[in-house]
Protein backbone atom coordinates (compact mmCIF):
# COMPACT_ATOMS: atom_id res chain seq x y z
CA UNK A 1 0.00 0.00 0.00
CA UNK A 2 1.60 2.96 -1.05
CA UNK A 3 1.08 5.67 2.40
CA UNK A 4 1.26 8.79 -0.66
CA UNK A 5 -2.30 7.59 -2.23
CA UNK A 6 -4.08 7.30 0.96
CA UNK A 7 -3.27 10.82 2.33
CA UNK A 8 -5.77 13.78 1.68
CA UNK A 9 -3.81 15.78 -1.15
CA UNK A 10 -3.25 19.14 0.04
CA UNK A 11 -1.41 22.50 -1.17
CA UNK A 12 0.60 24.87 0.61
CA UNK A 13 1.09 28.45 -0.83
CA UNK A 14 3.79 30.41 0.41
CA UNK A 15 6.96 28.91 1.61
CA UNK A 16 8.73 31.31 3.99
CA UNK A 17 10.08 29.48 6.89
CA UNK A 18 6.54 28.91 8.36
CA UNK A 19 5.32 27.48 4.88
CA UNK A 20 8.34 25.13 4.71
CA UNK A 21 7.45 23.84 7.96
CA UNK A 22 3.89 23.25 7.22
CA UNK A 23 4.39 21.65 3.94
CA UNK A 24 7.27 20.00 5.37
CA UNK A 25 4.68 18.12 7.58
CA UNK A 26 2.35 17.70 5.61
CA UNK A 27 4.97 15.43 3.36
CA UNK A 28 6.01 13.39 6.68
CA UNK A 29 2.48 12.79 7.58
CA UNK A 30 2.36 11.14 3.79
CA UNK A 31 0.11 13.39 2.53
CA UNK A 32 0.85 14.39 -1.36
CA UNK A 33 1.81 17.85 -1.11
CA UNK A 34 1.65 20.41 -4.09
CA UNK A 35 3.44 23.96 -3.27
CA UNK A 36 4.05 26.77 -4.76
CA UNK A 37 6.33 30.33 -4.08
CA UNK A 38 7.32 33.31 -5.93
CA UNK A 39 10.87 32.18 -4.83
CA UNK A 40 10.40 28.70 -6.71
CA UNK A 41 13.96 27.96 -5.14
CA UNK A 42 12.51 27.91 -1.78
CA UNK A 43 10.77 24.73 -2.67
CA UNK A 44 13.92 22.94 -3.77
CA UNK A 45 14.44 20.94 -0.36
CA UNK A 46 10.28 20.05 -0.04
CA UNK A 47 11.17 18.70 -3.75
CA UNK A 48 13.54 16.49 -2.68
CA UNK A 49 11.35 15.09 0.25
CA UNK A 50 8.51 14.20 -2.41
CA UNK A 51 6.28 17.66 -2.80
CA UNK A 52 5.29 18.51 -6.48
CA UNK A 53 6.02 22.51 -7.29
CA UNK A 54 3.38 23.98 -9.46
CA UNK A 55 4.32 26.24 -12.03
CA UNK A 56 1.26 28.91 -11.04
CA UNK A 57 -1.16 29.56 -8.10
CA UNK A 58 -3.84 27.95 -10.11
CA UNK A 59 -2.16 24.95 -10.96
CA UNK A 60 -0.86 24.54 -6.84
CA UNK A 61 -5.25 25.09 -5.89
CA UNK A 62 -6.24 22.70 -8.79
CA UNK A 63 -3.93 19.92 -7.60
CA UNK A 64 -5.79 19.69 -4.08
CA UNK A 65 -9.19 20.59 -2.39
CA UNK A 66 -7.77 21.35 0.58
CA UNK A 67 -5.33 24.92 0.03
CA UNK A 68 -2.96 26.28 2.97
CA UNK A 69 -1.36 29.81 2.78
CA UNK A 70 0.63 31.31 4.58
CA UNK A 71 2.09 34.43 3.07
CA UNK A 72 3.71 37.94 4.34
CA UNK A 73 0.25 39.46 4.77
CA UNK A 74 -3.78 39.64 3.54
CA UNK A 75 -2.51 42.25 0.49
CA UNK A 76 -0.31 39.47 -0.09
CA UNK A 77 -2.66 37.10 -0.49
CA UNK A 78 -4.90 38.82 -2.34
CA UNK A 79 -2.41 39.77 -4.74
CA UNK A 80 -1.90 36.34 -5.24
CA UNK A 81 -5.44 35.49 -5.35
CA UNK A 82 -6.63 37.75 -7.71
CA UNK A 83 -9.42 37.41 -9.88
CA UNK A 84 -7.76 35.40 -12.44
CA UNK A 85 -7.48 32.88 -10.28
CA UNK A 86 -10.35 29.69 -9.94
CA UNK A 87 -10.92 29.67 -6.15
CA UNK A 88 -14.45 28.02 -6.59
CA UNK A 89 -15.17 24.74 -4.58
CA UNK A 90 -11.89 25.20 -3.13
CA UNK A 91 -11.26 24.88 0.62
CA UNK A 92 -9.08 27.63 1.81
CA UNK A 93 -7.29 28.01 5.49
CA UNK A 94 -5.76 30.70 5.68
CA UNK A 95 -2.51 30.96 8.14
CA UNK A 96 -1.07 34.51 7.37
CA UNK A 97 -0.83 36.75 10.17
CA UNK A 98 -3.37 40.04 9.87
CA UNK A 99 -6.45 41.10 12.05
CA UNK A 100 -9.73 40.45 12.87
CA UNK A 101 -10.58 43.21 10.65
CA UNK A 102 -8.72 41.23 7.70
CA UNK A 103 -10.04 38.17 8.31
CA UNK A 104 -13.72 38.63 8.74
CA UNK A 105 -12.89 40.97 5.15
CA UNK A 106 -11.27 37.88 3.36
CA UNK A 107 -13.91 35.36 4.46
CA UNK A 108 -16.26 37.65 2.39
CA UNK A 109 -14.14 37.86 -0.45
CA UNK A 110 -13.97 33.90 -0.02
CA UNK A 111 -17.43 33.58 0.06
CA UNK A 112 -17.71 35.35 -3.30
CA UNK A 113 -15.36 33.81 -4.75
CA UNK A 114 -16.88 30.40 -4.35
CA UNK A 115 -14.27 29.14 -1.99
CA UNK A 116 -14.76 27.74 1.56
CA UNK A 117 -12.85 29.76 3.52
CA UNK A 118 -11.11 29.25 7.53
CA UNK A 119 -8.88 31.91 8.97
CA UNK A 120 -6.28 30.56 11.19
CA UNK A 121 -3.10 32.08 13.22
CA UNK A 122 -0.13 30.04 14.35
CA UNK A 123 0.94 30.11 17.64
CA UNK A 124 4.39 28.24 17.35
CA UNK A 125 7.73 28.70 15.70
CA UNK A 126 8.29 27.28 12.52
CA UNK A 127 10.42 23.91 14.11
CA UNK A 128 7.69 23.57 16.59
CA UNK A 129 4.60 22.82 13.47
CA UNK A 130 4.01 18.88 12.90
CA UNK A 131 4.48 18.46 17.34
CA UNK A 132 1.19 18.56 19.06
CA UNK A 133 2.97 21.68 20.77
CA UNK A 134 2.44 23.56 17.76
CA UNK A 135 -1.07 24.95 18.50
CA UNK A 136 -2.89 26.24 15.17
CA UNK A 137 -6.37 28.49 15.82
CA UNK A 138 -8.86 28.04 13.34
CA UNK A 139 -12.60 30.31 13.24
CA UNK A 140 -15.12 29.72 10.66
CA UNK A 141 -17.48 27.37 9.72
CA UNK A 142 -17.37 24.60 12.34
CA UNK A 143 -18.29 21.81 9.61
CA UNK A 144 -15.51 22.85 7.17
CA UNK A 145 -13.19 22.73 10.07
CA UNK A 146 -14.78 19.29 11.34
CA UNK A 147 -14.27 18.09 7.73
CA UNK A 148 -10.35 19.01 7.57
CA UNK A 149 -9.47 18.62 11.37
CA UNK A 150 -7.86 14.93 10.70
CA UNK A 151 -5.67 16.22 7.87
CA UNK A 152 -4.85 19.47 9.40
CA UNK A 153 -3.64 17.39 12.74
CA UNK A 154 -0.54 16.86 10.75
CA UNK A 155 0.58 20.55 11.42
CA UNK A 156 -0.03 20.34 15.09
CA UNK A 157 -2.95 20.39 17.46
CA UNK A 158 -5.45 22.41 15.35
CA UNK A 159 -7.74 24.32 17.75
CA UNK A 160 -11.70 25.34 16.53
CA UNK A 161 -12.68 28.56 18.52
CA UNK A 162 -15.71 29.34 16.73
CA UNK A 163 -17.91 31.25 13.31
CA UNK A 164 -16.74 34.73 13.62
CA UNK A 165 -13.48 34.20 11.37
CA UNK A 166 -12.05 37.20 13.00
CA UNK A 167 -11.61 35.00 16.44
CA UNK A 168 -8.18 33.60 15.96
CA UNK A 169 -6.04 36.92 15.64
CA UNK A 170 -7.87 37.87 18.27
CA UNK A 171 -7.02 35.02 20.37
CA UNK A 172 -3.44 34.46 19.10
CA UNK A 173 -3.13 38.43 20.14
CA UNK A 174 -4.38 38.20 23.74
CA UNK A 175 -2.09 34.67 23.83
CA UNK A 176 0.92 36.67 22.52
CA UNK A 177 -0.12 39.47 24.92
CA UNK A 178 -0.59 36.92 27.75
CA UNK A 179 3.58 35.47 26.45
CA UNK A 180 4.87 38.94 27.06
CA UNK A 181 3.39 40.02 29.98
CA UNK A 182 4.34 36.43 31.76
CA UNK A 183 7.49 37.04 30.44
CA UNK A 184 8.03 40.73 31.28
CA UNK A 185 7.03 40.22 35.00
CA UNK A 186 9.45 36.95 35.23
CA UNK A 187 12.21 39.91 34.00
CA UNK A 188 11.09 42.52 36.15
CA UNK A 189 11.11 40.28 39.15
CA UNK A 190 14.51 38.97 37.85
CA UNK A 191 16.18 41.99 37.84
CA UNK A 192 15.36 42.62 41.52
CA UNK A 193 16.55 39.85 42.66
CA UNK A 194 19.90 40.08 41.05
CA UNK A 195 20.27 43.25 42.73
CA UNK A 196 20.39 41.13 46.15
CA UNK A 197 22.98 38.10 43.97
CA UNK A 198 19.76 36.02 43.39
CA UNK A 199 20.47 34.38 40.07
CA UNK A 200 17.64 34.24 37.30
CA UNK A 201 18.09 30.31 37.81
CA UNK A 202 17.26 30.44 41.25
CA UNK A 203 14.12 32.98 41.08
CA UNK A 204 12.68 31.04 37.48
CA UNK A 205 10.38 28.68 39.86
CA UNK A 206 9.32 31.23 42.06
CA UNK A 207 7.98 32.95 39.14
CA UNK A 208 6.80 30.11 37.43
CA UNK A 209 4.41 29.02 40.60
CA UNK A 210 3.67 32.49 40.60
CA UNK A 211 2.26 32.37 36.98
CA UNK A 212 0.64 29.30 37.19
CA UNK A 213 -1.47 30.01 40.78
CA UNK A 214 -2.66 33.17 39.24
CA UNK A 215 -3.28 31.64 36.07
CA UNK A 216 -5.74 29.22 37.96
CA UNK A 217 -7.88 32.36 39.59
CA UNK A 218 -8.69 33.44 35.64
CA UNK A 219 -11.93 31.27 35.26
CA UNK A 220 -12.95 32.18 38.71
CA UNK A 221 -12.53 36.17 38.10
CA UNK A 222 -14.53 36.04 34.81
CA UNK A 223 -17.69 35.27 36.64
CA UNK A 224 -16.92 38.75 37.96
CA UNK A 225 -16.38 40.24 34.20
CA UNK A 226 -19.54 38.40 32.77
CA UNK A 227 -21.79 39.17 35.62
CA UNK A 228 -20.79 42.62 35.81
CA UNK A 229 -20.01 42.66 39.66
CA UNK A 230 -16.68 42.83 41.31
CA UNK A 231 -17.32 42.49 45.13
CA UNK A 232 -13.87 42.13 46.90
CA UNK A 233 -14.12 38.81 48.14
CA UNK A 234 -10.23 38.74 48.00
CA UNK A 235 -9.13 42.00 48.31
CA UNK A 236 -10.27 45.63 47.00
CA UNK A 237 -8.52 47.59 44.43
CA UNK A 238 -7.08 50.14 46.63
CA UNK A 239 -5.16 47.33 48.63
CA UNK A 240 -3.40 46.61 45.09
CA UNK A 241 -2.51 50.24 44.46
CA UNK A 242 -0.81 50.02 47.76
CA UNK A 243 1.03 47.27 47.16
CA UNK A 244 2.03 48.70 43.82
CA UNK A 245 3.28 51.25 45.37
CA UNK A 246 6.25 49.13 47.17
CA UNK A 247 6.82 47.39 44.04
CA UNK A 248 7.41 50.77 42.71
CA UNK A 249 9.33 52.14 45.39
CA UNK A 250 11.60 48.94 45.33
CA UNK A 251 12.33 49.16 42.03
CA UNK A 252 13.69 52.97 42.23
CA UNK A 253 15.35 51.64 45.41
CA UNK A 254 17.14 49.28 44.21
CA UNK A 255 17.90 51.07 40.47
CA UNK A 256 15.86 48.81 38.18
CA UNK A 257 13.34 49.88 35.76
CA UNK A 258 10.18 51.34 37.21
CA UNK A 259 8.05 51.69 33.98
CA UNK A 260 6.10 48.46 33.98
CA UNK A 261 5.10 48.42 37.38
CA UNK A 262 4.01 52.47 36.98
CA UNK A 263 1.67 51.34 34.12
CA UNK A 264 -0.21 48.94 36.38
CA UNK A 265 -0.34 51.78 39.40
CA UNK A 266 -1.66 54.47 36.70
CA UNK A 267 -4.06 52.16 34.83
CA UNK A 268 -5.47 51.00 38.98
CA UNK A 269 -5.02 54.73 40.09
CA UNK A 270 -7.41 55.32 37.04
CA UNK A 271 -9.72 52.81 38.18
CA UNK A 272 -9.81 54.17 41.83
CA UNK A 273 -10.66 57.37 40.72
CA UNK A 274 -13.74 56.15 38.65
CA UNK A 275 -14.79 54.89 41.98
CA UNK A 276 -13.86 51.30 42.12
CA UNK A 277 -11.24 51.79 45.22
CA UNK A 278 -13.53 49.09 47.12
CA UNK A 279 -13.87 46.64 44.16
CA UNK A 280 -12.16 43.69 43.13
CA UNK A 281 -9.06 43.77 40.74
CA UNK A 282 -11.21 42.42 37.26
CA UNK A 283 -13.07 45.65 37.32
CA UNK A 284 -9.93 46.76 35.52
CA UNK A 285 -11.71 45.60 32.81
CA UNK A 286 -13.68 48.99 32.53
CA UNK A 287 -10.05 50.50 31.76
CA UNK A 288 -8.40 47.64 29.43
CA UNK A 289 -12.09 47.95 27.43
CA UNK A 290 -11.36 51.49 26.66
CA UNK A 291 -9.72 53.08 23.87
CA UNK A 292 -6.34 54.40 25.00
CA UNK A 293 -2.49 54.62 24.38
CA UNK A 294 -3.18 56.21 20.63
CA UNK B 1 -3.22 16.40 78.69
CA UNK B 2 -4.06 20.45 77.70
CA UNK B 3 -2.88 20.76 74.31
CA UNK B 4 -2.27 24.62 75.06
CA UNK B 5 0.49 23.05 77.29
CA UNK B 6 2.33 21.15 74.40
CA UNK B 7 2.20 23.93 72.19
CA UNK B 8 5.00 26.50 71.82
CA UNK B 9 4.18 30.00 73.51
CA UNK B 10 3.75 32.58 70.43
CA UNK B 11 3.53 36.41 70.85
CA UNK B 12 1.36 38.49 67.91
CA UNK B 13 2.20 42.24 67.78
CA UNK B 14 -0.20 44.24 65.73
CA UNK B 15 -3.47 43.50 65.81
CA UNK B 16 -4.81 44.94 62.27
CA UNK B 17 -6.80 42.38 60.10
CA UNK B 18 -3.67 40.39 59.60
CA UNK B 19 -2.36 40.56 63.03
CA UNK B 20 -5.61 38.61 64.01
CA UNK B 21 -5.88 36.11 61.02
CA UNK B 22 -1.73 35.35 62.68
CA UNK B 23 -2.98 35.35 65.90
CA UNK B 24 -6.27 33.40 65.65
CA UNK B 25 -4.07 30.71 63.21
CA UNK B 26 -1.95 30.34 66.46
CA UNK B 27 -4.53 30.00 68.98
CA UNK B 28 -6.76 27.21 66.62
CA UNK B 29 -2.71 25.52 66.30
CA UNK B 30 -2.99 25.04 70.16
CA UNK B 31 -0.18 27.69 70.89
CA UNK B 32 -0.35 30.16 73.80
CA UNK B 33 -0.99 32.99 72.57
CA UNK B 34 -0.24 36.42 73.87
CA UNK B 35 -1.35 39.35 71.63
CA UNK B 36 -0.92 43.52 71.94
CA UNK B 37 -2.23 46.16 69.89
CA UNK B 38 -2.13 49.96 70.59
CA UNK B 39 -6.38 50.33 70.50
CA UNK B 40 -7.05 47.09 73.11
CA UNK B 41 -10.81 46.52 71.68
CA UNK B 42 -9.35 44.77 68.64
CA UNK B 43 -8.27 41.76 70.80
CA UNK B 44 -11.61 41.37 72.01
CA UNK B 45 -12.48 38.36 69.61
CA UNK B 46 -9.12 36.77 70.07
CA UNK B 47 -9.34 37.00 74.08
CA UNK B 48 -12.32 35.30 73.51
CA UNK B 49 -10.72 32.55 72.21
CA UNK B 50 -8.29 32.31 74.57
CA UNK B 51 -5.32 34.45 73.43
CA UNK B 52 -4.02 36.66 76.68
CA UNK B 53 -3.84 40.18 75.96
CA UNK B 54 -0.69 42.07 77.56
CA UNK B 55 -0.83 45.03 79.13
CA UNK B 56 2.28 46.73 76.82
CA UNK B 57 4.42 45.63 74.49
CA UNK B 58 7.41 44.73 77.06
CA UNK B 59 4.81 41.99 78.48
CA UNK B 60 4.01 40.72 75.23
CA UNK B 61 7.40 40.22 74.36
CA UNK B 62 8.08 38.51 77.56
CA UNK B 63 5.36 36.15 77.39
CA UNK B 64 6.85 34.27 74.99
CA UNK B 65 10.55 33.40 73.20
CA UNK B 66 8.87 33.90 69.88
CA UNK B 67 7.51 36.96 68.69
CA UNK B 68 5.59 38.10 65.39
CA UNK B 69 5.11 41.74 64.58
CA UNK B 70 2.83 42.68 61.88
CA UNK B 71 1.87 46.70 62.11
CA UNK B 72 1.21 49.41 59.35
CA UNK B 73 4.80 50.08 58.44
CA UNK B 74 8.82 49.82 59.94
CA UNK B 75 8.68 53.03 61.12
CA UNK B 76 6.25 51.94 63.56
CA UNK B 77 7.32 48.45 64.36
CA UNK B 78 10.45 50.98 65.65
CA UNK B 79 8.34 53.29 67.45
CA UNK B 80 6.57 49.97 68.99
CA UNK B 81 10.15 48.35 70.08
CA UNK B 82 11.77 52.03 70.84
CA UNK B 83 14.67 51.68 73.24
CA UNK B 84 12.11 51.24 76.30
CA UNK B 85 11.69 47.58 75.78
CA UNK B 86 13.24 45.00 76.27
CA UNK B 87 14.36 43.01 73.05
CA UNK B 88 17.51 40.77 74.42
CA UNK B 89 16.79 37.11 73.64
CA UNK B 90 13.65 37.39 71.94
CA UNK B 91 13.29 35.70 68.79
CA UNK B 92 11.19 38.27 66.08
CA UNK B 93 9.88 37.20 62.77
CA UNK B 94 8.85 41.07 61.23
CA UNK B 95 6.01 40.59 58.86
CA UNK B 96 5.23 44.48 58.16
CA UNK B 97 5.07 45.24 54.62
CA UNK B 98 8.22 47.20 53.74
CA UNK B 99 10.99 46.98 51.53
CA UNK B 100 14.25 45.41 51.29
CA UNK B 101 16.79 48.12 52.73
CA UNK B 102 13.81 48.62 55.49
CA UNK B 103 14.01 44.79 55.75
CA UNK B 104 18.27 45.15 55.99
CA UNK B 105 18.03 48.20 58.35
CA UNK B 106 15.67 46.25 60.69
CA UNK B 107 17.96 43.54 60.67
CA UNK B 108 20.98 45.61 61.94
CA UNK B 109 18.66 46.89 64.65
CA UNK B 110 17.38 43.58 66.14
CA UNK B 111 20.89 42.43 66.03
CA UNK B 112 22.24 45.49 67.88
CA UNK B 113 19.27 45.01 70.20
CA UNK B 114 20.45 41.44 70.89
CA UNK B 115 17.29 39.82 69.52
CA UNK B 116 17.51 36.96 66.71
CA UNK B 117 15.18 38.82 63.66
CA UNK B 118 14.01 37.22 60.44
CA UNK B 119 11.80 39.38 58.09
CA UNK B 120 9.13 37.98 56.33
CA UNK B 121 6.09 38.82 53.92
CA UNK B 122 3.01 37.06 53.91
CA UNK B 123 1.47 36.16 49.71
CA UNK B 124 -1.99 35.90 50.91
CA UNK B 125 -5.54 37.39 52.49
CA UNK B 126 -5.79 37.56 55.78
CA UNK B 127 -9.22 34.83 55.70
CA UNK B 128 -6.36 32.64 53.91
CA UNK B 129 -4.13 32.73 56.65
CA UNK B 130 -3.78 29.29 58.42
CA UNK B 131 -4.28 27.15 55.34
CA UNK B 132 -1.27 25.77 52.78
CA UNK B 133 -2.00 28.62 50.58
CA UNK B 134 -1.14 30.89 53.05
CA UNK B 135 2.71 31.59 51.92
CA UNK B 136 4.60 33.33 54.25
CA UNK B 137 8.07 34.32 52.76
CA UNK B 138 11.22 34.20 55.22
CA UNK B 139 14.72 35.60 55.07
CA UNK B 140 17.12 35.98 57.53
CA UNK B 141 19.46 33.34 59.07
CA UNK B 142 18.68 29.87 58.25
CA UNK B 143 19.15 27.97 61.96
CA UNK B 144 16.42 30.78 63.33
CA UNK B 145 14.25 29.63 60.14
CA UNK B 146 14.33 25.85 61.10
CA UNK B 147 14.01 26.03 64.87
CA UNK B 148 10.90 27.68 64.06
CA UNK B 149 9.49 26.27 61.57
CA UNK B 150 7.35 24.18 63.24
CA UNK B 151 5.56 26.80 64.99
CA UNK B 152 5.68 28.63 61.97
CA UNK B 153 3.79 26.22 60.01
CA UNK B 154 0.78 27.24 61.81
CA UNK B 155 0.36 29.90 60.04
CA UNK B 156 0.63 28.69 56.57
CA UNK B 157 3.23 27.74 53.94
CA UNK B 158 6.59 28.69 55.74
CA UNK B 159 9.09 29.23 53.15
CA UNK B 160 12.89 30.24 53.65
CA UNK B 161 14.89 32.29 50.87
CA UNK B 162 17.84 32.77 51.84
CA UNK B 163 20.33 34.81 54.49
CA UNK B 164 19.70 38.03 53.11
CA UNK B 165 17.28 39.61 55.35
CA UNK B 166 15.85 41.74 51.78
CA UNK B 167 14.91 38.64 50.18
CA UNK B 168 11.48 38.38 51.41
CA UNK B 169 10.48 41.98 50.27
CA UNK B 170 12.16 41.13 46.96
CA UNK B 171 10.38 38.08 46.31
CA UNK B 172 6.84 39.53 47.32
CA UNK B 173 6.80 42.60 44.95
CA UNK B 174 8.04 40.42 42.18
CA UNK B 175 5.41 37.73 43.09
CA UNK B 176 3.20 40.79 43.04
CA UNK B 177 4.61 41.93 39.55
CA UNK B 178 3.65 38.81 38.47
CA UNK B 179 0.14 38.34 39.94
CA UNK B 180 -0.59 41.87 38.43
CA UNK B 181 1.14 41.28 34.76
CA UNK B 182 -0.99 37.47 34.43
CA UNK B 183 -4.18 39.65 35.57
CA UNK B 184 -3.63 42.89 33.13
CA UNK B 185 -2.90 40.27 29.99
CA UNK B 186 -5.86 38.51 30.53
CA UNK B 187 -7.63 41.87 31.05
CA UNK B 188 -6.48 42.77 27.50
CA UNK B 189 -7.13 39.87 25.95
CA UNK B 190 -10.43 39.67 27.51
CA UNK B 191 -11.71 43.32 26.59
CA UNK B 192 -10.07 41.65 23.05
CA UNK B 193 -12.12 38.81 22.82
CA UNK B 194 -15.40 41.09 23.98
CA UNK B 195 -15.48 42.84 21.16
CA UNK B 196 -16.38 39.60 19.43
CA UNK B 197 -19.15 38.45 21.26
CA UNK B 198 -16.67 36.13 23.18
CA UNK B 199 -17.54 36.05 27.10
CA UNK B 200 -14.70 36.31 29.59
CA UNK B 201 -16.00 32.68 31.22
CA UNK B 202 -14.91 31.42 27.31
CA UNK B 203 -11.57 33.18 26.99
CA UNK B 204 -10.15 32.28 30.63
CA UNK B 205 -9.12 28.46 29.63
CA UNK B 206 -7.42 30.00 27.17
CA UNK B 207 -5.65 32.54 29.14
CA UNK B 208 -4.87 29.88 31.93
CA UNK B 209 -3.23 27.27 29.82
CA UNK B 210 -1.14 30.20 27.70
CA UNK B 211 0.38 32.00 31.00
CA UNK B 212 0.96 28.19 32.66
CA UNK B 213 2.49 27.19 29.24
CA UNK B 214 4.81 30.05 29.65
CA UNK B 215 5.42 29.69 33.19
CA UNK B 216 7.27 26.45 32.20
CA UNK B 217 9.69 28.21 29.48
CA UNK B 218 11.08 30.33 32.79
CA UNK B 219 13.60 27.55 33.81
CA UNK B 220 15.08 27.71 30.85
CA UNK B 221 15.21 31.29 29.99
CA UNK B 222 17.23 31.90 33.18
CA UNK B 223 19.56 29.99 31.80
CA UNK B 224 20.28 32.45 28.99
CA UNK B 225 20.08 35.35 31.47
CA UNK B 226 22.65 33.67 33.85
CA UNK B 227 24.85 32.86 31.12
CA UNK B 228 24.42 36.24 29.79
CA UNK B 229 24.07 34.75 26.36
CA UNK B 230 21.05 35.44 24.23
CA UNK B 231 21.33 32.95 21.19
CA UNK B 232 17.42 32.98 19.62
CA UNK B 233 16.78 29.31 19.69
CA UNK B 234 13.17 29.83 19.71
CA UNK B 235 12.66 33.13 18.10
CA UNK B 236 14.50 36.95 17.47
CA UNK B 237 13.26 39.93 19.55
CA UNK B 238 12.63 41.38 16.49
CA UNK B 239 10.01 38.87 15.33
CA UNK B 240 8.45 39.77 18.67
CA UNK B 241 8.18 43.23 18.01
CA UNK B 242 6.31 42.31 14.74
CA UNK B 243 3.77 40.32 16.48
CA UNK B 244 3.47 43.14 19.17
CA UNK B 245 2.81 45.36 15.82
CA UNK B 246 -0.20 43.45 15.53
CA UNK B 247 -1.18 43.64 19.15
CA UNK B 248 -1.54 47.15 18.90
CA UNK B 249 -2.62 47.50 15.81
CA UNK B 250 -5.83 44.99 17.11
CA UNK B 251 -6.41 46.89 20.34
CA UNK B 252 -6.62 50.17 18.42
CA UNK B 253 -8.82 48.69 15.70
CA UNK B 254 -11.36 46.84 17.83
CA UNK B 255 -10.98 49.91 19.93
CA UNK B 256 -9.47 49.07 23.62
CA UNK B 257 -6.75 49.74 25.72
CA UNK B 258 -3.45 49.99 23.81
CA UNK B 259 -1.10 51.23 26.43
CA UNK B 260 -0.33 47.73 27.99
CA UNK B 261 0.91 46.55 24.52
CA UNK B 262 2.55 49.84 23.83
CA UNK B 263 4.49 49.67 26.80
CA UNK B 264 6.10 46.18 25.84
CA UNK B 265 6.95 47.39 21.84
CA UNK B 266 8.66 50.24 23.50
CA UNK B 267 11.06 48.23 25.23
CA UNK B 268 11.64 45.72 22.93
CA UNK B 269 12.03 48.85 20.74
CA UNK B 270 15.09 50.02 22.70
CA UNK B 271 16.45 46.79 22.87
CA UNK B 272 16.41 46.25 19.36
CA UNK B 273 18.03 50.09 18.83
CA UNK B 274 20.41 48.95 21.35
CA UNK B 275 21.76 46.16 19.04
CA UNK B 276 19.51 43.34 20.52
CA UNK B 277 16.73 42.36 17.39
CA UNK B 278 18.30 38.90 16.37
CA UNK B 279 18.91 37.73 20.02
CA UNK B 280 16.58 35.84 21.79
CA UNK B 281 13.60 38.03 24.52
CA UNK B 282 15.29 37.53 27.75
CA UNK B 283 17.74 39.56 26.43
CA UNK B 284 15.44 42.13 27.53
CA UNK B 285 16.85 41.81 31.04
CA UNK B 286 19.22 44.83 30.13
CA UNK B 287 16.35 46.59 29.58
CA UNK B 288 14.13 45.61 33.08
CA UNK B 289 17.73 45.77 35.15
CA UNK B 290 18.18 49.77 34.61
CA UNK B 291 16.58 52.41 36.02
CA UNK B 292 13.79 54.24 34.42
CA UNK B 293 10.36 55.32 34.60
CA UNK B 294 11.43 57.47 37.37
Amino acid sequence: MNHDNTGTPVTVIGLGLMGQALAGAFLKAGHPTTVWNRTTSKADQLVAQGARLAPTVGDALKAASLAIICVTDYQAMHELLGSGVELDGTMLINLTSGDSAQARDAARWAEQRGARYLDGAIMAVPPAIGTAEAVILHSGPQPDFEAHKSTLDALGTATYLGADPGLASLYDVAGLAMMWSVLNAWLQGTALLRTAGVDAATYAPFAQQMATGVAGWLPGYAEQIDSGSFPAEVSALETDARAMEHLIAESEAVGVNAEWPKLMKAMADRSIAAGHGGEQYPVLIEEFGKPRGA
